[in-house]
């Protein structure tokens, strides 16, 4: 199988570095000429090129660019490609991206392996990086099947654990996980910092541990990932908000009016749940 | 020095390991004569008790009970102390505490130890829990100097770091780092829990990682301890609450309005402030 790259970042590297591992031909393109030399130095490409053109011969692309460059990409890419391949993405939101390609390439499969480091770029890229993590493929009515197994084959491959859903599906349980946790946990730290006494400030600096670090942690991450996440999931991660701020309302209540038995109820159930989240 | 120590839990266990490898001689005084013997076995104290009588002769005591025993302890206590006997607790909300201790014993100090794990009781004290934690004394205009200072040096002969502040900075401060985290992630696990399309539920529970894990970990901890900040700390809890409903209306708010340069903004600040949470 001869597989394309588009976007030699993080997870197109780590993609070509575990795809070449496995005896496929890859092929990368990236609109950086130093990215492509960098990538075939690491050994994540067979071949790299700054054309979409040089992918005309491959059976399966996969367009690895930030969100908002997956379906220009595709509209630059169905000249080159032959009708049977197959194109799909890594993107974190699946719905709009996935209509969008489709209605400009038959051919298209939705995809989202969950996997990432705080670093990012071709030299983050990393063999394994794939490993046992959930790879999600959200088929819509008209996705071909053959397709479908294609790209199941290869996140397989990757020894990813794959999930079929629609992209609905897909964009409001990753706003529960994934979207929502950085707005609140953004939120925390907001808040925290519109503390007006300079002295408590200073002091919550000095006594915060273990339970601030985490619950910030992802609050306090890369911002452009965190807009990006707001602007094209929009209507999931408002509406988790707006559901989340309902529960933070009846907290907020519970408290006011002493209800202690009804608050430790909320937080038997909390306790009680949160390890099927962590299975 | 003659130390006793009321409460045998995690934390008076653990204190008394460590005061005992000082040469201090240590004094527990447990309701439960199980407690006492496990104690006595453990090497957390020299003798041990289920009568506050036998801390007639100590020099100072700190009361390790839960946070609602800790005044009805003192007023016990205060018939059996020689006037210059320091007694200090270790309560995690000050103001309260403070206020009605002082009113009922002169030389009384607020101390707070900053230090826990998940697990409680005797059985999982150990030796060197609060080495490096923060551990802020709360004096008022009218605690003794000296008492102060004999609460500082045995902190110190802990291995923490100590802090001093007033009960009502103290309070506001872990309402932020403390408090507030846990109801802010407990809402999260909520509002997670009240998605009603239960391919969606299952399909979140399944892809949620780090990311969620991290910022529920305190959410889904202990209900009882929960309920106990909320009750005990309730006008800061509230505050920091409101404030922090505040700020999440503000990013609601933004994300609604599509204002992505001003979330950006406030996703950058946080992300920028995070650190000096850390160190």
């Amino acid at each position: 199988m001869k597989i394309g790259i588009v976007g030699l970042g993080l997870i197109g590297g780590s993609l070509g570095l575990e795809l070449r591992s496995h005896s496929w031909e890859t092929i990368g393109v990236s609109r950086s000429r130093r990215t492509c030399e960098i990538a075939l130095e690491r050994g994540a490409v067979d071949r790299a090129s700054v054309s979409l053109q040089d992918l005309g011969a491959v059976d399966i692309v996969f367009i690895c660019t930030p969100i908002a460059a997956i379906a220009p990409t595709v509209a630059k890419l169905k000249d080159y490609l032959a009708p049977e391949t197959i194109v799909t993405d890594v993107g974190s939101v699946k719905l709009a991206t996935t209509q969008t390609c489709t209605s400009l390439w038959q051919n298209f499969v939705g995809g989202h392996p969950m996997a990432g480091t705080a670093a990012q770029g071709i030299e983050a890229a990393q063999k394994n990086l794939f490993l046992d993590a959930p790879y999600v493929i959200t088929p819509i009515e008209s996705t071909p099947v053959a397709a479908i197994k294609k790209v199941e084959e290869v996140a397989i491959s990757l020894g990813c654990k794959v999930y079929f859903c629609s992209p609905e599906e897909h964009d409001r349980a990753v706003s529960w996980i994934s979207h929502l946790p950085v707005m609140v946990s953004a939120a925390l730290l907001a808040a925290s910092l519109g503390e007006t006494n300079p002295t408590v400030l200073a002091l919550a600096k000095n006594l915060a541990s273990s339970g601030f670090r985490d619950t910030s942690r992802v609050g306090g991450g890369n911002p452009e990932l965190g807009v990006m996440m707001a602007k094209y999931n929009r209507p999931e991660v408002l509406r988790s908000l707006h559901n989340y701020r309902e529960n933070l309302d009846e907290i907020i209540q519970l408290i006011e009016e002493e209800d202690w038995s009804k608050l430790a109820q909320i937080l038997h159930s909390t306790q009680q749940a949160r390890p099927d989240f962590l299975s």
